[in-house]
């Protein structure tokens, strides 16, 4: 999606998309990171709280509705008002008809020039969590997330089976094309990284379209669990991609690649500190 | 490399190409994974038992010599034998004195057909770590460590800048072209993967050649912080690679992408786990 600057517009196209994706044979839909507004940590500004909504809450009671009119699973990326002055960057699992599975908090906090995200949001402390649906086990997590090896791998070992990342990604209007291709590069790899390490499926879901001084890079992506792109959306376009996923090729893939059996779990409490030099 | 049935011939050759490398500038050179025999653990033959040695033993003393003949730091591979009946895949980091700096034990054991390591190796138990040397930290992983983010993280927060993976992977004979493109593009992705997430500078040294049923895939590279690949050798020719790595790209990676900052260290216990689900 490219987010316009209303966030009731940018609902009625999630709705719309949801639709045309459930038409097309889609059953497990997820939207981009905020997808209800612009990328507004761009700034720190605090008018910007006043995006922010409760779960359940507007955006969230909408998004049933469809759930279940459209009979999808949603994966609904969500400004949170926890409490007055608490916020968080949060992603809300909705079942075929439209209650709420379960909610994913954003782990992973970035600070960085123009993605000001510690100013708005709280790091998440519901953990790393894998969700069942009637079509598999689905882990959430949130952009920043997806250059942690260790988000990826412990949503996998919940027993995930796809591990989907709203995203809002992209580059600063000052950053040469070499870079960009770099930067896009990079991201797509470390997710493939996921795909492989794991066995699992890896869907990312980016916003397109330039907001003031960032161009976000679309791109989206399915990867299989031999981290193969099985698709890919464009880079300034908005598109709905549809991709089916065979969920017997993980067990398939993991017994190729039996990874998760060899882990040195008993020599891993190193991960647990912040450094080791 | 590619190995001869003499564990002597190569020997020599590794003793070539390392004055080869050395000639050309190299500062750090690493030799493939068990590089003084074929692939012995294509099968499970208690003869084999016969190529173990000690450490240090007579590989470590002709590769000490040379280490300081040609001023260079090395990393050599070897089939250790540590007690009767009690063996490890090792590799041992040789200073540019001859000096033996430290001992890596392969901490991830594989075991699958044509790659029966768990017959011969017993996993390592000196952990993950880097070592100081002239020309930066270096860190050692072999083979079947390269799939897991879990050996990298912890190299990389022992503050290693080099991640070395002395590597023996190729394709079964009976595997078609497709699964082989797939399992080297899964190969390169996964190491690269590593670089990214850690801001690190990572070296893939492979073999090549046909031994009975394996084709080792060669190309060998090297990956920048950003993942890129600086440079990568034949797939089925011998090569000396001599690959410069500045180190101050690490710092200028990990400002523009502080993944190390923000990772959840009291949120990843679970990593401690086999599985949670």
């Amino acid at each position: 999606m490219q987010m316009s600057a209303d966030p009731d517009d940018n609902l009625r196209r999630a709705l719309a998309n949801v639709k045309a994706a459930a038409q097309r044979g889609a059953q497990v839909v997820c939207l981009p990171e905020l997808f209800r507004s612009r990328y507004f940590p761009q700034r720190e500004d605090p008018s910007h709280f006043a995006l922010a909504e409760s779960i359940p809450g507007p955006t969230t009671e909408s998004l049933s509705e469809a759930a279940s009119k459209f009979n999808v699973i949603l994966i609904v990326p969500v400004f949170e008002k926890r409490a007055p002055g608490l916020y968080h960057n949060a992603a809300v699992l909705i079942d075929s008809h439209g209650a709420i599975i379960g909610v994913y908090r954003k782990m992973h906090v970035p600070d960085d020039p123009n993605f000001y995200e510690k100013y708005y949001f709280a790091p998440g402390d519901l953990g790393f969590r894998a969700f069942d649906t009637a079509h598999g086990k689905v882990g959430v997590l949130i952009c920043w997330d997806q250059w942690y090896p260790e988000a990826a791998r412990l949503t996998a070992l919940r027993g995930a089976q796809i591990l989907f990342y709203p995203t809002a990604i992209g580059w600063h209007c000052s950053e040469p094309t070499e870079v960009r291709e770099q930067q896009l590069a990079a991201w797509q790899i470390i997710q493939q990284s996921h795909a492989i390490a794991n066995g699992v499926f890896v869907v990312a879901v980016n916003r397109v379209g330039v907001e003031e001084e960032l161009t976000f890079w679309g791109a989206s992506f399915v990867a299989d669990p031999a981290g193969r792109i099985l698709a890919q959306a464009s880079r300034n376009q908005e598109e709905v991609l549809v991709v089916p996923c065979d969920l017997n090729r993980i067990e398939e893939q993991r017994h190729g690649w039996p990874f998760l059996r060899d882990r040195r779990v008993e020599a891993y409490d190193g991960l647990m500190e912040r450094y080791l030099g």
